[in-house]
């Protein structure tokens, strides 16, 4: 079967091998699932150097599951969240802190800006009650790239612990684990790991998942719970979904043989910048100033064009074979394109190729 | 690949199409995906026969996932739930209303004994204040059917609502909502629909769903907020599982193509017919009577004799190309072994003969 390229913020377009390795089945009690399992979750430790200090802890789900399930497992019920926002996914952590009934204070900043380490700093000074930060590297509803480390160094000043939604980034992005103190990182197997989706996981400082008995207000999305079952066990404790399961162990190892971190950001920093390099000739502007511009998705104001109409730009690129994505800006008309998945500039100079041809057919380029 | 046949209450084995399903990467904001996932929604709530009352919800996550977003849903904060309990997946629904901070009344009884209506009448009789019942249809823990029609006519006459765990009957043994008074009916991909694990769903009452808003202790299984944004989109609220949808599109292609509800009962009914008999005749006996049995999965009390070994059995029906499942009892020894998947009474009597050659080698048989 030929999938069109997907140019969105995942699911992504993954390699034939990966897919293939869906085409067997695993016993979930079987220990060689439980080894698969258990060499999945030490590879993604070792990504962002967490040996020694952190633990992995997968969750059936999307991303959003791990999300919630990191907020209500680590944070207890007398916590109190401060979440700087620069986007809907900022929005999200608050809005699922509401959810599980933990105060929450919320950092708005402008959906172009970064997230100001120093007021996480003065936010802290002035509230001592505050207990946990929790921050999205890249943010994806404009693409921008907070500043971890920066962030990192002013939670663990202020003696606070550190939550970080790395969904887009981890796997693409360095993160130091060693060198950047963060208390738990969550991600999923369907974003620049370039697996499929249907699995997410926390990387989470070991002495602090031991410690979160009790607090989870579910239990299905109790962390501290499966991470518990699985080191009794080496098992899930719930049907985990195998063949995704599979398909990352797939796509570790030919992240591994990619060259690892290095590789891999590089690759898709010279899509981002071949992406925007062609765009920008067709007279498309980018919605962030390059300095603050996260390699994951672009954002581009739409052309101001009595013939441009997104659904149809949506459609003839399709045609062509790319699937773009729409803004998620709340107040212009943008749309996304993405630089991530099992893609190289080839498929992104091809990309940018249809985007002309169809904007050259609706008139909107002459 | 070659992967061993499972023997197991899911995941299962399924067909080499419904895997070949997951070759392609989708989009999970396009047209195309979106219509997938409204033709399995559709094609769930027909076989059930739930069409003009109930809607299909899908949820990401395993089975107890949709479980726990059905409980947190539809039973309010101050509901009561009466909880019939046979097997450790009736606990467990009891364990999650105690997380969601729900009444609850555990009514135990044996794992061998079908849950009594009469009981439940009792119970409903005799505490006005409970307001749902949540039951089991087939609890694998020993493989015991419920009687589920003569539960649902009860707690109507009663004026109850009722939750219903079909995890490991659906698509297996025929539910009638048109006749069968159900609010919501809960499986899984993975489970007798024969596709791959990683996502659930709950077959829901319209109007109950409907009303279900603010209900939800956790954002992730809201499955409110999840069934109103789709109703307004096509879309799933966060990634979707992409590829398991489209392996359920393919295994729901095929459960059609077979004969539906009646081809496939009747195909694990021949399956479990033809274990129990090939069991017995090697002098292996069931936990259940026939009478209660679901052809689901079966019980076997492991052999009273010094040389046998569930390990050593395991590993040597595997290595015939079989997986078979531990047993479940707090009290007795015994083993599981599966009638469902994509597999007929052909493999099933091979299992057998991989069993038998497995006992001589152990010495257990002579």
């Amino acid at each position: 079967m030929s999938s069109p390229i997907l140019l969105t913020p995942g699911p992504l377009t993954t390699t034939a091998r990966t897919k293939q390795a869906m085409l067997a089945d695993w016993g979930s009690w079987d220990a060689a699932f439980n080894e698969m399992t258990a060499s999945v979750c030490k590879d993604i430790v070792d990504i962002v150097k967490g040996q020694g200090s952190h633990v992995c802890v997968p969750l059936q789900g999307s991303g959003t599951f791990s999300v919630e399930a990191a907020l209500g497992t680590l944070v207890p019920k007398t916590g109190k969240v401060l979440v700087p926002a620069n986007g809907a996914y900022c929005q999200r952590i608050a809005r699922i802190l509401g959810y599980l009934q933990r105060e929450v204070v919320v950092l708005e900043h402008g959906e172009d800006e970064p997230v100001k380490p120093e007021r996480i700093a003065a936010a802290l000074q002035a509230d001592p009650s505050l207990t946990h930060v929790a921050v999205v590297h890249c943010e994806t509803s404009a693409g921008i790239l907070n500043p971890l480390h920066q962030i990192a160094q002013v939670v663990a000043q202020h003696n606070r612990r550190l939550l970080v939604d790395a969904m887009s980034s981890f796997a693409a992005i360095p993160i130091d684990l060693s060198t950047t103190p963060i208390d738990a990182l969550i991600a999923a197997s369907g974003k620049c790991l370039e697996g499929v989706p249907g699995m997410g996981f926390v990387v989470v400082r070991q002495e602090l998942i031991e410690g979160a008995a009790g607090n989870a207000h579910s239990l299905a999305l109790d962390l501290h719970d499966q991470w518990v079952y699985m080191q009794k066990t080496g098992q899930w404790r719930y049907t985990p979904p195998t063949h995704v399961v599979a398909a990352l162990r797939a796509a570790l190892d030919q992240y591994i043989e990619e060259g690892g971190i290095s590789a891999r950001s590089a690759r898709y920093q010279q899509n981002s910048t071949t992406l925007v390099k062609g765009m920008r000739a067709l007279g498309l502007r980018t919605y962030l100033v390059d300095e603050v511009q996260a390699p994951i998705i672009v954002t581009f104001h739409s052309p101001d064009h009595p013939q441009f109409d997104f659904k149809k730009l949506y459609e003839g690129v399709k045609a062509q074979g790319f699937i773009l994505y729409p803004g998620k800006l709340t107040q212009i008309e943008t749309f996304r394109v993405g630089c991530i998945g099992a893609i190289d500039s080839e498929e992104i100079l091809k990309a940018v190729a249809a985007t002309e041809k169809t904007l050259r057919d609706l008139g909107v380029l002459v």
